[in-house]
């Protein structure tokens, strides 16, 4: 199903109906509105005005359109903050981040918890049980512009409390962060600092300590909300609208809280922020690069239970990225139903209109800016929606073979001591997700820690700390398991385990890590074997009690197997990764398909959809019956068959 | 006419009447003075010492040189600065700009304007009728280091009273500015704050009215000092020093209340300042791209109602750049007569004497540091001044053929909204301006809503905002005109014209812009038809109902004409842009002449002046008289003919 | 002599008899402690325990170890900075620089003087008479972490104090700093603001003169905490341990405090922090370059009267680099007798156990993370001990051939004013170095000033203000000296010598410089003569009265001499520079081996030593007695003979 974010408080009331009309004629089933309509609901303390939203709603609900309704606390009016600037945000060097856009509040700030509660339960009351309203997003975008940390007073006196829950004694504190380094031992809980503006780096387990407060934070807010809206709204759904490519907290203990997750989709924009090379960059810079919204569908069907919304899908060119071109014809189109394709029950355009005025001004909309009048994505949107029609109900998703374990922490842990400048984990996560894909494979993303079984192939491109939960799943996972590097290497308090890394891995994987190395660019190290190719960026010195499928240029082993426990232990090149995923796809007998860079493959249920997101025809090896599209996939097309 | 920059404070008092006795052997006619000297003036609160700045000025008259004074503005004193810390300005995070070097003080501070007013009076009625005083500098280099925009509690207490006068109530100013986008209202003129230190980014509406008011503040703070000078100095002129690559002001505002413009033209640093490739810096390290001081002079001959002056004119190697080679010998003395051939009425070296000491010590002057012996610059000076002399008068500007029009607005609002990280207006307007030098024409700068009565062509770059005014010069203009992309794309308020850009151009242009797209490198889209050449940076998708001369590889129209209007709907390379140029000349019936990258040709009456910047003789291809040089023009050399 | 750093405070008590044992195993002699155990010395105020420290010392002491104490000021514990927040030191944006790592403390904080005072008597009392305890080490790393310099408030008030000693009137400090530039004049000392956080550039006399107050309060500081250690641990040896590449204080002024330098040799992590170009990084990458470690011996032998210690050595891969590689094998004993070549009384390296927590996790030691292991580092190490102890007693070191003035004062103001952005005297330095090495020669690095009797050659690569000491110096020379650009181009106040460059040295060299022009990258000017090749980045425009001996294209004297004093007036790229040195070493009369870049040599009293950091064999040019390893010196390898 398709939907559409709408802001009926930026246009005259006159228009609701006709645009509420064309939603419809468009083939529009879902609309959310309001998440960022605070002034216009409470122009000042108190004084509520929420006659036009009920008019609105009773618009859009009369019209046949299903209403998802967002808390507005990602817009606190001015009003608010001038009575309560203890709700600001702080930035890492110290400076209050103030009003004047958007998500200006700390997530620790007590005044702001309180706000918050009010106006969700006035707004949760009011429109709770509307039949219109089938579902609520809270806030929206948490995490959007660095907003998951802050670095203020009140983010202080929370920390400290937050520690005093986790270690109840400053000795504990002391001994888990290792504080007798540098003399830096506290007394009691209130001698603690927050980790930024020291002379020189802080040490990462406070720093780690404190990532995870501040995820803690995110997600207790969140269920504050949702413990309202579940309160008033009976039988409404709750989600929430996450990003790409933000790793600030952990999606999945956010995800607990909801009925299922949702996500905003500008595969365009995150070409310039993932760390592509220049030439990548310009090879997908008006289609995106084919992997980058597919894994966030598969990140968020995780996150979600097995069930997401795109929330907000990219319709055009936007307006934040360095550069923002027009995406090819069809590619809203593609975009759409690869989306479906992943499992998404709905997909949601952001945003209906471009507005003439504000931030957002130059963001398409399915309609151009201030007109009545379809953009190049509008009428994308409605081909879809007819197509979608004509194919009726989409089957249900199923589990597919290939399981890759994403870990938040990780990212955290690498981020806080990546040890080389260039080892990022979401773009090794990413690049190992690429290669799975370019074989024509299925991936679920799971938590460390959920049940591997039914897998037949699972990837763990790394897993700094794995916790007893994690070691069961590997231990007891009946498919072949394939760790990256720098899995193990830490216990829970950041540290070297006793036994070095692989830590609780070492059992499995017969492995013992004694010397890693950071490699510079031009630094690389070929690897031979099972296996062949080139270790860029980082690789490991260890001994091994398995078999050595491959070996460094020195002779040390690379690559290694310990009963279907396989160790990468190396950043590996395009070459080495491709080689390591065709012998692990081998290992745990999945037939594959080459595929060119540009096209991709994706089943839900008994359909199998392909995508083409180059300028070169493919030629879809298949004998089932075509649904949509032709056996010759032309750039930018789409074909199903069954 | 030739003049000097000099600081006799600098110097034991024994040693001026010798320096006003070189200045008229070399050729000089005016000397600038005064402008840094407060702190000698009035070393501690109401103490004056003015003896020395008499005995200065005497000694000058009597040698026979014009004097222009300087009022102090631009370095309060310390002891001024610590009874008034108010006066400082912020920088965008919040931080005071102190103490320590010049410029230190806020436009917007009530103190700062009652003691500028207070020097400015005292110092006016001192020397305002002296006979050797034959003009006035308000205050040195308006901008410099960034020092328009100050963040700090006056410059916001003036911009809430700036808001108030512009929109009466804050529900107006709501509406212009969209402030229901995101819950941005404000319920009074009190709430706003200043577009910095936000979360993100701040509304583009309320950033261009922030820049407004910045260039409101200096065209009143100069109104100020001019009003007082008139009143005590009478029949004296008054100019003030501009710079080039300055745009955080409207200069057309402040030359609005001056006789004439000047300007400070250092053109070896401009090199490292404009965005110009690492190739053409090092091509032009050692004689300045040839132009970046024309185009400024051509600017501020505009600015000052025609007439302007060189105040500051490179000597020889200068301070500040990040790198600073030895002008390649000749160029002092070309860019001399550059100026002059422009219209320059005088061109003021800075300064007589390198420094020992201070923040300037590595700053040529036309002596050798602190000796009576003349720097390489001061030779070629020497020389200019002989070979003027045999010239004799010159003789007056004419109107050129060509009129670009040049807009702060449009510099401003893409700064806010650039929508593409290298979309630069300067750059823009520089390289459409080298390309119509390069066919040899003579280009006068006017602003937007000047006539263009009298021109052949007219070139607008790129003009956001489309004034009634300029609406009505464009429609009235019997020359061809060429408007560049996103001209027209945003009404007075910053909002997208409900008819689509451009807007009130529609009319003339025949033309909608549907969608835009800014194009990373590495992307770039091929144009071809009456003109070709590759589209780069920037592209608009547009219908016309004119004719389309040429069009993008997709078939859309990329250069279209109506009655004489022209659009370019792309950021062009430099073959297109050479085309472009070649096709507007044509039409205009303007004969052409293709001048080698190195050589620039200009007019002033009837002479005709070469330049040749190169390493490569130019053989002039002329009939005329030769009054300077020969016909072949060598490198670094000079010639006139009529 | 080996000996090791250690840190009883992070193991169990039970522990430590068994790290003795080892140590002395592996032949190690001595072992520094304590350095950075406040908070387990007195974890709250006058709350001691020392103990634990008593009997760490006597387990060590009773093994056979000889101890190094370090004073415990580095790491001021958070119950004193709590007590005390006027210890903290402040960034140059005025932010404070707070508790979380270490040396956060300012030079100028009155309570942090008598803190620390207090604290270092009460260790020195306890311990400076204890018969295990051979020498102290003050504090650590001073100027780590840019902590030599901080912006509060106690530092302006030292920075008045320091200036009123200095100047004695503000009339004196006006004149010396030229402050009539610009209005800068001061009242009185209370007028003075520290140089940052102005509009633009601050007077560069004012920053030279801070720069000279913050190295004078290290070196104030250290010799507060010298004074004590004397007066209470008689007959015991004093050092400090020294870093790479840190200019912000004179280390020569600290060194006269002490009985010996030391410094931290961290080979691999300094090939980032150099300006190498990005292939020299990759090149030596797992070697280090070959003469950034042997640099720094020469030097700290200079700063140490002859004498030093490697107090830290690296054993492995570190923590702090942007990229940390494994060394190549061999490489820590390499540079354990490239140290001993140069002249190290003792080489201890950091550390003995791999901390398996807090911010040096990642830093290996002799032992594997946590456990009773030798890492390879550690083997190596042992390997070296053994062969010492065959080796027997290393002579003394020798005069070198060369003599290098080094000179602090010239990195802070070419840093102040570089003209030039690639002007780093430093980098310079260096260079020269590396060329008079490839040639095979031996280098003393000395201050100017230092007597130049007994050297065959005498190199000043730039020194840019050269005092009456240095001039007797060089007048007094019977070796040719060779000075490079900028030298004498400024006075004591930072002033541009009335005379022009070279100012005090015009006599003896016969030159005057006119001009100067920095060179960005792409401009090169070629250099024929006697010597030839091409200058890069900096040349100056000179007369001389003496002999040139290369020219630079235009004709302009580039490399000249007069009576043996020879001036460069550019810097030279590789090819002039080698050719220059060749020049020199000849007119020196001292014989030459032109070593391969990978190769270097290094005399011992009668023994010479060759190391080899590359991957190609070089076959050892010697009729000599080998003492250790072979005439065909294998890449990563140590040949010695006598
Ligand atoms: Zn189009
Ligand atoms: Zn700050
Ligand atoms: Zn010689």
């Amino acid at each position: 199903m398709l939907g559409v974010c709408y802001y009926p408080e930026h246009w005259p009331e006159s228009r609701w109906s006709v645009d509420a009309h064309r939603m419809r004629e468009l083939g529009l089933t879902h609309v959310r509105i309001g998440e960022f309509a605070w002034s216009r609901l409470e122009p000042s303390r108190d004084r509520f005005t929420f006659d036009w939203l009920d008019r609105a709603i009773d618009v859009l609900h009369k019209a046949g359109l299903k209403i998802v309704l967002g808390t507005p606390t990602a817009t606190p009016p001015k009003w608010l903050i001038d009575a309560h600037p203890d709700i600001l945000p702080y930035d890492e060097q110290g400076h209050v981040r103030g009003f004047g856009s958007r998500r200006h509040y700390s997530f620790s700030s007590g005044t702001w918890w309180r706000e918050s509660a009010r106006i969700v339960e006035i707004v949760a009351r009011r429109y709770g049980d509307h039949p219109g309203v089938v579902g609520w997003q809270t806030d929206n975008e948490y995490g959007c512009h660095s907003t998951t940390v802050s670095w203020g007073p009140e983010d202080r006196r929370a920390f400290r409390q937050w520690l005093r829950r986790r270690y109840q004694t400053p000795e504990r504190l002391n001994e888990a962060w290792g504080a007798v380094f540098w003399s830096m031992e506290v007394n009691s809980f209130d001698e603690v600092e927050l980790p930024n503006q020291a002379v020189t780096e802080v040490n990462p387990a406070a720093r780690l300590d404190f990532q995870r407060f501040c995820s803690d934070q995110v997600a207790a807010y969140d269920r504050m909300q949702v413990d309202i809206l579940r309160a008033h709204a009976p039988g409404r759904f709750i989600t929430h609208n996450f990003m790409g490519f933000i790793t600030d907290f952990d999606h999945f203990q956010v995800g607990a809280n909801l009925d299922f997750a949702s996500w905003d989709s500008y595969p365009i924009g995150f070409v310039e922020r993932f760390p592509f090379t220049d030439a990548e960059r310009a090879l997908w810079a008006e289609t995106s690069h084919p992997d980058i919204a597919p894994f966030h569908h598969d990140l968020y069907r995780g996150v979600g239970h097995g069930r997401f919304w795109v929330m907000e899908q990219q319709p055009g060119p936007v307006n934040w990225a360095p550069w923002n071109p027009v995406p090819k014809p069809g590619m809203v189109r593609l975009w759409t139903w690869e989306a479906l394709a992943h499992g998404a029950d709905v997909v949601s355009y952001f945003r209906w209109r471009q507005a003439p005025f504000a931030q957002e001004q130059m963001h398409a909309g399915l309609n151009l800016p201030g007109l009545d009048e379809w953009s190049v994505g509008g009428r994308e949107a409605g081909q879809t929606a007819d197509e979608l029609a004509a194919l009726g109900p989409l089957p249900d998703t199923c589990r597919s073979p290939v399981a890759l374990v994403y870990d938040y922490a990780t990212a955290w842990t690498t981020a806080i001591q990546p040890q080389g400048k260039d080892f990022c984990y979401e773009e090794l996560v990413l690049r190992w997700y690429e290669a799975v894909r370019r074989l024509g494979l299925d991936i679920d993303v799971v938590p460390p820690g959920a049940s591997l079984a039914g897998y037949a192939l699972v990837l763990v491109p790394s897993l700094i700390h794995v916790t007893p939960a994690a070691l069961t799943a590997f231990a007891t996972a009946t498919a072949p398991v394939l760790y990256g590097p720098r899995t193990g290497s830490r216990d829970d308090t950041f540290r070297i385990p006793d036994t070095l890394p692989p830590g609780p891995l070492a059992g499995l994987t017969g492995n013992r890590v004694t010397q890693v190395a950071s490699l510079r660019p031009g630094l690389a190290v070929p690897v031979e074997g099972t296996v062949s190719g080139t270790a860029i960026r980082w690789r490991e010195h260890l001994t091994t009690t398995g078999t050595v499928l491959a070996r460094f240029a020195d002779g040390d082993p690379a690559f290694t197997a310990t009963n279907g426990h396989h160790c990468l232990a190396a950043w590996p090149d395009e070459a080495l990764l491709s080689a390591v995923m065709h012998h692990m796809a081998g290992v745990a007998g999945l037939p594959v398909v080459d595929l060119p860079a540009h096209v991709r493959l994706r089943r839900r249920g008994d359909l199998t959809f392909a995508f083409n997101y180059g300028t070169e025809d493919w030629l879809v090896p298949t004998q089932g019956t075509l649904l949509l599209g032709s056996n010759l996939l032309k750039p930018q097309e789409v074909s199903i068959w069954r």
